[in-house]
């Protein structure tokens, strides 16, 4: 069973994906994507991540005063690594059962039938979530951490859109669409289980 | 805990709410919230049927060529009874735990907290269910039921986003959404139950 996680930023869709992945027995693949991709590439990790989940279209060669060659050269390299990292799901999806987190990886995958997740939340536990793990050196206030997790859905959304005619966060687009606010993710984890153990029991229905 | 059901047509949200109910042993209330507002108001029952959950814009008397008096009846008929609907909503979360299908119950008691699902299915599915309950006098091709199916959930769009600036069917609205597609319900019922417990038994993180 291949399980997909879409998540808003600061929804805890990481963990919950991780800690479904620990329930289960198998692996979960997110920053270690973004890894493998630079090895393979040879490319910088920070900058394979810079990349990495961004909406293509804004590397099109449409804003006035940038550099035309720079932009087509940002645009090559944002292609070949959502290229790279599409390959690279196939071959993880190929090696066996396992979760992935993001990266558009139930559409990419979707001929292998994974079971997809989206994880979201409401603001109040996005800004606990955030700034649980903020860094020290970074102070922001509540509207700056609410107007990143905008700013990096609206990417996620956008890159999500150039793969899929289905509305990143809509429900039909997923088999289980999980709101983690105010919940500790770990308490969940045990229905969670169940319920895909229900779901792949079940004969489907023709 | 109140537990709201929003539902595509035919993805068997209201099988879903009925089950769910059972398993927990509680009331779950669908066409009985009709016949309820039917005897409280003195109207007919296929009546208040045929207004229930539309779209009220609809009755707006905007369409050139009909009667502007007949119009505005439609559109208060349409109020009174989406007004007598909510009421008896309250009404019913007052008297304890309890499923409600649809009557975008999910915002008119938003007060009372209650657990929202939304429930979606692919074509596919929503085919074989609707052929399922098809009375021997409705032939309906493939593509009419699915034009119906399309219609109804466009109408309970509208009539949700009366009340509601949250799109309806989209994940971050609800608690959990499920999508039925190629499932058998009745499996799909215990790991939801022990979900509900345990997002009980979770203390709300502050």
């Amino acid at each position: 069973m291949i399980i997909t996680i879409s998540r808003e930023f600061g929804s805890g869709g990481r963990e919950l994906g991780k800690r479904l992945a620990d329930a289960l027995g198998i692996p979960c693949y997110d920053h270690q994507i973004i890894d493998m991709v630079a090895e393979k590439e040879k490319l910088n990790r920070d900058y394979v991540s810079s990349m990495s989940e961004k909406d293509i279209k804004v590397f099109y060669p449409t804003t006035i005063g940038c550099s035309f060659a720079g932009m087509n050269y940002a645009l090559r390299q944002s292609m070949s690594i959502a290229v790279a990292e599409h390959d690279l799901l196939r071959e993880l999806a190929e090696m066996g059962d396992c979760v992935i987190i993001g990266r558009a990886a139930d559409v990419v995958l979707a001929e292998r039938r994974p079971f997809n997740i989206f994880v979201c939340a409401d603001d109040a536990s996005k800004l606990r979530r955030c700034r649980a793990r903020e860094r020290s050196d970074e102070q922001l206030t509540d509207r700056e951490i609410l107007r990143k997790c905008r700013s990096i859905d609206k990417q996620r959304r956008a890159y999500h859109s150039a793969y899929s005619p289905m509305a990143w966060g809509s429900a039909a687009g997923y088999h289980l669409c999980i709101n983690t606010s105010g919940q500790d993710i770990k308490t969940l984890i045990p229905p969670l289980v169940a319920y895909l153990e229900a779901w792949q029991r079940s004969e489907p229905i023709k």
